[in-house]
C-alpha cells in the first residue's frame, strides 16, 4: 500500500480496519448528500467482519444523518479523541435541521477519499462506509451495515496495527452517560499462563 | 425493583441495562444446553435498542457457543474486569469442544435467574439475554440480536445507572488484539460551553 497521507492521516490496511474500532470507541458519523452534510455521535457500533471489512452501527429514523445515509447510501465513522470530546457530546445533543454543525461545533471538514461523505477533523481514525443495504435490519432495528471501503488513521496514536496513546488528549474515548465519557485507558497484556 | 442479592450482584433497572455496555468493553459470551456449557470472549458486541433493551453480538458459526446458543435461544453476556482478563484472553482462544472451559480456566459458573445459560463468576455485570430470531442476519453476518430479560451488576464498579472505578483490577477491559487490551479509564466530562 502506498503511504499516501491524507491531512496527517495514513491509510490502514483494510484487513486491519476492525482494530479501529475492536475496544469500543465512541464514534462520529459523518455524511452529506445534495449540499447538505451533518455530523452526529454513534456510541453503539461495532466491526463486523474482517475482509472485506464491515460494520454495524444504529442511526435514529428521526435523524438527520439517517435521511443523508439513506439518500447517498455512504457515511464515514470518524474515531474522536479527548481533545474534541466537548464537540462530541454536543454532535450528540443537537440536531442538523437546526443548522450546519460542522460549523456550530467548530469542525473541520476533509474531503473524504473513496465516499463523497467528508472527514471530521481533529478526529484520529476515519472509516469511509458503504451501506449494504438491509432494509428489515433498517426498519426494525435502525440497524446499518457497511463496509469499510478505506480506512485512515493518525500515526501518532495508531501505526503498524497498534494503538498507542501517549498525549492524553489524542485517547479514544468510549460514552458513558449523561455528558460522562471514560478516557481509553492503560494498555496491557495478560499473564501467558493462560492464554494457550 | 426489589434488590435481591445475586452472589454479591444487584439488579439492574432494564432501561439502563444498555449502560452496561455502551462504552464498549469486551464481553463473555456464556451458553448452556442439554448439559453442556460454555464460555467465549466476544469483542464485536453492542446495544441495540433502549427499552425493552436489545443487543446485537457477532458469533462465530464454528464455535460451539454458536451451537448451544442455536440450541437454546439463549446466552448471558458477562463484562469481565481487568482482574480476569488471562481468563478472557484464554476464552477467546480455545474451544469449548477440547474439554470445559470453566473448569479449564477456573471460571465460576452462577446460575442465570430467568435464562438456562450461566454467569460467569469474577465478570462485574450480566446480561441475561433470550435470541430474537434473525435467520439472514446470523447466516450472512454471524448476527445475533437478543432481548435483554434480566441484568445485573457488582455495586462496587456500577450502581445507579453510573460506573464508579476505583480498584484498578475491577475496572472493565477493551480488547486490541494479540494479547492486548486496554483498561477502562479516566472517567471525565466535556466543557459545558458546547453541549447545548
Amino acid at each position: 500500500m502506498v503511504a499516501v497521507e491524507q491531512h496527517g492521516a495514513l491509510p490502514v490496511d483494510l484487513a486491519k480496519a476492525y482494530l479501529l474500532l475492536n475496544h469500543g470507541p465512541v464514534t462520529l458519523v459523518s455524511t452529506a448528500h445534495g449540499g447538505r452534510c451533518n455530523v452526529m455521535a454513534a456510541a453503539w457500533t461495532m466491526p463486523l467482519d474482517f475482509s472485506p471489512p464491515k460494520v454495524a452501527v444504529v442511526i435514529d429514523r428521526q435523524t438527520l444523518t439517517r435521511e443523508l445515509i439513506e439518500a447517498s447510501g455512504e457515511f464515514v465513522l470518524n474515531v474522536p479523541c479527548r481533545a474534541i470530546a466537548g464537540q462530541v457530546l454536543a454532535a450528540g445533543s443537537r440536531s442538523g435541521r437546526d443548522g450546519d454543525k460542522f460549523a456550530a461545533l467548530g469542525l473541520g471538514a476533509l474531503p473524504g477519499t473513496l465516499v463523497g461523505a467528508p472527514r471530521v477533523e481533529g478526529c484520529v481514525a476515519w472509516l469511509e462506509c458503504r451501506v449494504i443495504p438491509e432494509q428489515h435490519n433498517e426498519q426494525a432495528y435502525d440497524l446499518f451495515v457497511a463496509e469499510v471501503v478505506a480506512a485512515w488513521a493518525d500515526p501518532r496514536v495508531f501505526s503498524e496495527g497498534r494503538w498507542h496513546f501517549a498525549d492524553d488528549r489524542l485517547r479514544t474515548i468510549h460514552y458513558l452517560a449523561g455528558g460522562a465519557f471514560l478516557a481509553s485507558g492503560e494498555a496491557f497484556e495478560t499473564p501467558s499462563g493462560l492464554g494457550s
